[in-house]
């Protein structure tokens, strides 16, 4: 018996094109004499679609796609994720097509089944979403075929294989597991398919974050070693196929960053030099009045090592200029953060009035960090087409310049290990107003991450001052985050996508 | 038998608070020997609060609340909704307090027990939440209490009193519909708590779109006159609602609005009066090289009409000195759209740089037709704290400056009756890149409201390539809606919230 796992990209919401590339990988698939073709969750849209289904052209699309697979099945059995209609609305569901018709066999949405079975080549095969494996006790089965249906995050890799694992042989049953590749919107499918043999070992895992056809013949006996990855690694491999995927989507090539000398801003370029290539990555480099000489020369030295193109803009002329147009409305004129802003959102107007004239798309460079605290300047550096490092707390900013400088120096050291600074006032420190990021990081994470109550984190020994200060730029700073450009997910708890807020409120 | 309709406002995610204000409600009823008061949903918080809910304080807090209700209601009954635990979960449920116990009587999102029963003074009472009326039937209770649960829609009102009278008068049933009052976030609770006789005859509708403790001796016999009120009365009324509970959630009591000279600031100026005062208003003037002399009058016109404070600040320095800057790294020098947003993001600077100063909140003008095609500049127009008119298509925006005038010309005609322009290139108007705003809001709101596809629209009747025209600049502009303010929603298909679209798609 001859199966194949098609561990392809789709495209979001766009049924015809996703069937086009699941007709041809049947024709391959064919040739080879395979029996049975696996596709991945939401094959057919590329993921959930929402309002969209709403609408008759969806369902018109749906079914053209259907009779397709459905005159392509009487060779091959074809199992597949897709959006099908259940008691009137299109849900999440698995779909067979075996000699010509279609099985619906579970919806993702359904509490009472968590699998449901079918037979090839009179071998029993029961079906799953990942999310309920926990569920399964029993099977009765011969193969058990698990949907990847979870975002990326650091740790899912190594908790899906301990799981399958577990799985495998408690039930002494094989085990395939079939994940999408690709990253739609903000979340991430890093692909990494697996088939586990019934003693629980990993026969083979595909292609972590890029695509893969994988013929099994039902005879592989070679073990994989137990590979290991470096967070970093995974990390740094999920931001670039989020952001080749975010670019190819809406037809992008190019991109274009503010460098500041910072460490934020060069792991940005970094990343979009790997993901995009250095010639499709510009620089823009924007000194002011409180800028210092290394800033400058950092993001020189950042943008040489990279490859990358720049233009220096200065940004004097325009805030003297916007500074002595307000001047007269003023009762009485004293610096404070209106003029920080003023700069930040000058910085903006010149990214994207590049981005306008010629076509790159700004990427934002504030981490996590920042934005849980509400560091950073609305319509200034907090704008952009994509956050790049927003659900990055900063030393985890530093853990991936550290990674990416593994073999050579990339990022300039002097970025990595300069005290982080706004340089929108003289002298300025990030630590002027925030706690040391180690702190501010560590009262973070347990905070959001771990959803400790601020009186819980006093109680593990942080001072209560800071824990409620920090707890209040949180709450404070919603409205900030409400029109952030929307972040990639890689932990469990992304601002935007899994954080859901009161926007304002009473306290 | 007495019964009090608490019809409160609440503060977001404030329990303390609103227990309080929930106590002060029950010793005033008790002075008056009321038996029985009834608080509407989630009372206790003011609505959702989403992951608020998964720290401890928050239970820590609600179970403080429930303990005091309990001690209350040893003299009074106390019906009221409120977040409870439920399978370990918080859910939004009906709580009874009587006897200082507290009795769980009904989840929302229980699809198998839409209403329960409880006893008051021998009489039987029967309580659901208004979203399942249609699911009851031979019902043997004595009176019906309903749950307002459907943030406003300019519908709503008209379509509970019929559908509430319906149930009344078939199932000969008094029924009493409770309501919150007040805004959470951008949706509205309208009030309009009703008291409904088992004829189906209204006995009483309570204040809408504010506050309002009613006392009910249950022989009311002065049946209300059937009141109707103009789609643009209520549209008016549950903005400025909005307006005020968005403010004094957050402590803001001033707001700033960049004024054009064009309909939209005109009509959000004014609303921002009728909400806030004139004296908590100040508009700014901000003309450029392409400003028509009739802008700045029309602009200063409405303000004084207003009685408002405004400044008038050119942007003509800051724009001419933005350009200087950027022109060394232009291939050539063409003007195009680039040139155009930096006018509109210059514009923002000064209105922010305004608020930042001065701690007004910025309003933001655009419409729901703007919105919907993306006609309008990310960090520039586009932003701002709150949308006023985020969820008004443009001739509701006119509508409503109609309504507004109705008494005496306060929105300077010529806002109303001149072609609508930007005014950001010469003799530039809506019409060069848009349909008429007849044409195009009658073919968003065939595809937004009534979930048109293209095709479906072209078959009512309209040209098909102003038809894929427009729905290709609402799929192309989803990006600019996801960084858009909050929006106030007052239709049943309001971006961001009720509308979940991809990001980017592929088509």
């Amino acid at each position: 018996m001859k199966i194949v796992l098609a561990q392809t990209k789709f495209h979001k919401a766009n049924i015809a094109k996703n069937c086009e590339v699941i007709l041809q990988d049947i024709e391959n698939a064919k040739t080879k004499n395979v029996s049975l073709i696996i596709f991945p969750e939401m094959a057919t849209t590329a993921g959930y679609v929402g309002t969209l289904t709403q609408y008759s052209d969806f369902e018109i699309e749906l079914n053209k796609a259907f009779e397709s697979l459905k005159t392509a099945s009487k060779n091959i059995d074809i199992l597949i994720g897709s959006y099908n209609i259940c008691n009137n609305q299109f849900r999440n569901a698995i779909l067979l097509f075996q000699n010509g018709e279609m099985t619906h066999l579970l919806n993702r949405a359904d509490t009472k089944n968590y699998t449901s079975k079918f037979s090839h080549k009179n071998t029993d095969f029961e079906v799953c979403f990942y999310k309920n494996i926990e569920q399964i006790s029993n099977s009765k089965s011969d193969n058990f075929i698990v949907y990847g249906d979870t975002p990326f995050t650091i740790n899912l890799r190594n908790q899906r294989i301990e799981k399958l694992q577990n799985i495998a042989k408690s039930q002494k049953i094989r085990t395939i597991y079939i994940n999408n590749v690709g990253a739609f919107d903000n979340e991430i499918f890093d692909g990494g398919s697996l088939i586990i043999n019934k003693n629980g070992e990993v026969i083979k895992e595909l292609n972590l974050f890029s695509e893969e056809i994988y013929l099994s013949s039902n005879q592989e006996d070679i073990i994989n070693k137990d590979k290991n990855y470096a967070e970093e690694y995974l990390i740094l491999e999920a931001l670039k196929l989020a952001i080749n995927s975010y670019f190819s989507t809406i037809g992008a090539r190019k991109a274009v960053i503010g460098l500041s000398g910072g460490i934020d801003s060069a792991v940005v370029a970094a990343v979009a030099v790997l993901a995009l290539g250095a010639k499709n990555v510009h620089g823009i480099l924007m000194p002011s009045d409180f800028s210092t000489d290394h800033s400058i020369s950092d993001a020189e030295i950042l943008a040489k090592n990279l490859g990358m193109s720049y233009d220096t803009i200065s940004i004097k002329d325009a805030y003297k200029s916007v500074n002595n147009s307000l001047d007269p409305i003023w009762k009485e004129k004293k610096f404070d953060v209106t003029e920080e802003n003023i700069q930040a959102r000058i910085r903006a107007i010149f990214l994207m009035a590049y981005s306008n004239k010629n076509g790159h798309l700004v990427l934002n460079t504030s981490n996590k960090s920042e934005a849980s605290v509400g560091y950073g300047t609305l319509y200034g550096d907090l704008s952009g087409s994509l956050s790049i490092l927003g659900d990055l707390y900063k030393h985890q900013v530093y853990s991936l310049a550290e990674f990416i400088n593994s073999e050579k120096e990339i990022i300039p050291q002097n970025s990595i290990t300069k005290e982080p600074s706004g340089e929108l006032s003289p002298n300025q420190k990030d630590t002027d107003s925030l706690p040391e990021y180690d702190i501010l990081d560590a009262i973070l994470f347990q905070h959001l991450e771990n959803r400790k109550s601020g009186f819980e984190i006093v109680e593990m020994g942080y001072n209560r001052e800071i824990v409620e200060k920090i707890l209040k730029m949180i709450r404070r700073n919603e409205y900030k985050r409400f029109q952030y450009p929307p972040i990639i997910k890689i932990s469990e708890f992304a601002y935007t996508v899994d954080r859901k807020m009161p926007l304002n409120w009473d306290i």
